[in-house]
């Protein structure tokens, strides 16, 4: 890795970390430049527009949670390993110390539902590929015999995102202690209700 | 009502709309203007401050919640009429005509957890009211039979607010056509789960 990528991969990671606290629209180069102490001037060189920075914001933190969450858990095997492995790494993600303000996408979702342009299409994107590897592994689960043949792999993933949603409300709005415990327990549940017969009843 | 309610009324329920889109941070008294085509100096007269314009929102968002949605699902018989009413009628509000933007507190929820003061101390205390809303729903519904005794109220809260919160997540971010019928597959689920075995295997 040339420095010039080093420095920029370092910028990132910092922009994500400013962006989940401030939101990516309260990500302007300015409040960058504030945070990082570095002059406005270097890093409209970088990034050039707000547009452009927030962009790559997305995608830095889209290619971070493969790396800490997706790539991992797909190394585990099929059915529920897999599964869990999805969702207690995404809890990781959203406790893990470069993001201070919780799960970037979390806070982009809600801040650029009404927003139409490129930084809300690269986010559903991603979003519908993250939605996407659940239910890719429940299908592989049901095909692998894990999971039985009437679970809806697409409804699934949908609920499985409400639980990680209702994490998020508890632990960073409301402070509530027993976030993490009652995210468990509901994904418990859903992952219960998936698993194939023979499993649930030995 | 007198002439200057009226009006500070409607005011109110065009910041609520605007602030459903734009967000509490985006909602500026300049902003508001703008929307209503009214001098900033005349909101300013009414409102003071972006603070308490925020506060007031809130307030006036926390008032048409209670009349629209709480008030006449406390109407229905307990159990799982009044859980069904409180559910739809959230439904309906989100999709309401002064909320261009979704759900003003799902938005505000986001924004805020990250903004310690009397805005985020006033979210707080109504999303934990709404949740109490719901955790009370059940309490009674076990008391009349309706539910069984093993139910636990804050888990089922916390997971229904999670079924919210996905439903506003695919219907707002993603335009998933299918979220409300995904919704009340997961509503139904966690209901099922609730009714006392007498309902369920009769």
């Amino acid at each position: 890795m040339r420095k010039g990528d080093l420095t920029r991969q370092a910028i990132l990671d910092r922009a994500t970390g400013l962006a989940s606290k401030v939101g990516l629209e309260g990500l302007t180069i300015g409040a960058l430049a504030t945070e990082l102490q570095l002059s406005k001037s270097g890093l409209f060189a970088h990034f050039h527009s707000k547009e452009a920075l927030q962009l790559q914001v997305l995608d830095h933190g889209a290619a971070v949670f493969v790396e800490s969450v997706i790539r991992p858990a797909l190394a585990e095997p099929r059915g529920e390993p897999r599964m869990r492995a999805l969702f207690e790494r995404w809890l990781d993600w959203t406790q893990s110390s470069p993001l201070p303000g919780g799960c970037l996408f979390v806070q982009a979702a809600v801040e650029l539902d009404d927003r139409p342009g490129p930084v809300r299409d690269r986010l559903v994107q991603f979003q519908r590929q993250w939605l996407g590897v659940i239910v890719t592994s429940m299908e592989l689960g049901i095909d692998a015999g894990a999971f039985h043949n009437v679970a809806d792999p697409e409804q699934f993933a949908h609920d499985v995102y409400g639980v990680m949603l209702a994490y998020h409300h508890a632990s960073r709005l409301l402070r509530d202690p027993r976030a993490e415990a009652r995210a468990r327990r509901a994904f418990d549940a859903l992952l219960q209700s998936a698993v194939a017969p023979a499993e649930t009843h030995r």
